[in-house]
Order: C-alpha cells, then sequence, then structure tokens
C-alpha cells in the first residue's frame, strides 16, 4: 500500500510518500510544494490543490492522510492555513481518496512514543523507521513522512474499527 | 460584463449572478450550493468548489467577488469557513479568474449607505436595485447578489487604480 502524507502550510506544504507492506515501511518520494509566501491567496492556494493532484496523479496513493490543526500561533496564519488545507481536501476527494487526519499529538504518539517529544526527535525516528540519511532541511517534509508512518500505524486497525 | 458574487457558508454557499453595463445592474440568476451540514468535510469541500465550477462553466462571469471574513462567531467555525473558502477560491483561480474580496463594511455601505445595516435591509436593496420581488428564503443567496452589486458598484475604480 502506497500512503501519501501531507503537511499543509501556507507558504510550504510538505509531502511525503511512502509505501508500507505488512508492517514494513518503505520511503518513496518527499518533498515540499512552495505556493509562494506572499502574494494572491487564491493563485496560492490553487498551486498548492495542483501540487496534490499531480502528486496522486504521479504517484497513485491507496490512501492520503494530513495532520489536523486546529491550534495556531495567531487566528490570521490559522485561518490561511485553514483555507490551504481546504484546497488540498478538497483536491484529495476529487481523486476519490478519503483523506484521514491526525492530530499532532497523535503523531508523535505514534512515532516517538509520547505527545511532547519536539519536532527534531520525530525528524530523527522518520529517518530510522524509513532508513534514510536526511529528509532535507525543511521540517515540513519529516512532518509529512511522520503522518504517513502515523497512518500505516493507525490505518489498519482504524479499517477494522470502520468496517465492524 | 457578467459578475458573479459567492457568499461561502460550511453547510450553504450562496451564490449571485449579475450583469452590470455601465451602471445598469440586471438579475441573471442566483441560488444556494447545499453541500451538507454534517459528514465528510473533504467531501463537503469538493462539492462546494465543483458547485463553482460548475456556475463558471455555465455562466462564464467576467469577473468573481467575495465576501471577506475574518471573524466568527467561534472559531471552530471560522476555521471551516475557512476551509470552504479556500476550495472556492482555489477552483476559481483555476477558472482563470482573478476573485475580489469585500468585507461586509464595504458591501453594507455600498448598497444601503452605512456600515450597520442589518442584513434584512441589504436584502431589501438587493431586491430593490435589481428590480426582483424575492430573493428567497436564504440570506445566503441575497449576501451573494449583495457583494456582486458592491463589486459593480467598486470594481470600476479598483480598475482604474490597479491600472495607474
Amino acid at each position: 500500500m502506497t500512503i501519501l502524507g501531507i503537511d499543509p502550510g501556507s507558504s510550504i506544504t510538505g509531502f511525503g510518500i511512502i509505501s508500507a507492506d505488512r508492517g514494513r515501511l518503505a520511503f518513496v518520494a518527499a518533498g515540499a510544494l512552495r505556493v509562494g509566501r506572499s502574494g494572491d491567496l487564491p493563485a496560492r492556494l490553487r498551486r498548492a490543490a495542483d501540487g496534490v493532484r499531480d502528486l496522486i496523479l504521479e504517484h497513485a496513493p491507496d490512501e492520503v492522510c494530513v495532520e489536523r490543526v486546529f491550534q495556531h500561533a495567531n487566528v490570521h496564519s490559522a485561518l490561511v492555513l485553514a483555507h490551504v488545507r481546504g484546497a488540498i481536501l478538497a483536491e484529495v476527494d476529487r481523486a476519490g481518496l478519503a483523506c484521514r487526519e491526525y492530530t499532532a499529538l497523535q503523531i508523535k504518539k505514534a512515532l516517538v512514543g509520547q505527545g511532547h517529544a519536539a519536532k527534531e526527535q520525530v525528524r530523527s525516528m522518520v529517518q530510522r523507521l524509513l532508513r534514510i540519511h536526511s529528509t532535507g532541511d525543511s521540517l515540513d517534509v519529516s512532518d509529512a513522512l511522520a503522518v504517513a508512518i502515523c497512518h500505516a500505524h493507525a490505518g489498519p486497525g482504524l479499517r477494522r474499527w470502520e468496517q465492524g
């Protein structure tokens, strides 16, 4: 199974694609969609949505997951981020894929074992679990891989739970 | 010129289409995209985006405008609404159209002459200016027509200002 994890951001949206085969995880691809920090919001939203559409077309993920963010340093940032998430979630649905959401707490617990781990701890765990040396400078990329790994762990249980 | 006004909402998104010809306004169409109040957020976002895409295909508006909302009764509602706006704005940009935003204050001033008008006052002014008897029960529809009328008034000045 191929899993696409997305970490939406107002200027950079991280993505991470992994394969999960009976608990064995492997890195497929990862990177960042850079939609620009300033300028026209609709154009930035469309670039994020187009980027996700292209990733789905290229990698044909079986499942998609995203970090759920309902808290933020300030209201304006939270609202801009919600716009980006809205454009991306609509695009994932349009591709006929469900989009599972996980909180930062759930992701950290799944990877590091406790919910208050630092982002750097999450990153080093991502590298260890996927047997890669680096996820680049951007924490958006390791965050996106982290949500994909979290889903690889939680997904099977969630599916059993939903089916019965 | 044909103008599409949109009033995004978490369960109902109002739309209003008018023509504006040298200051003379005429009603073209209006209604509500009902995406459901509960259930899967990505599917609701996609339905809103698809609805806007279909309206653009059917009516080929020259310009699109939307109410800017950065305040709300509670944070959760504001964030859900921002998701809907994000899905819609991305779709408008994808159609190659700019999306002008107006605050509620600007819309009320343009229609009623003062920024603290009640929604019902805005509605009756919409009906008078467009020479229609009703905009239906939903205030979302009259709000969408109101932003279109506001843009019909403000748009030419804004274009001159941007061009020089």
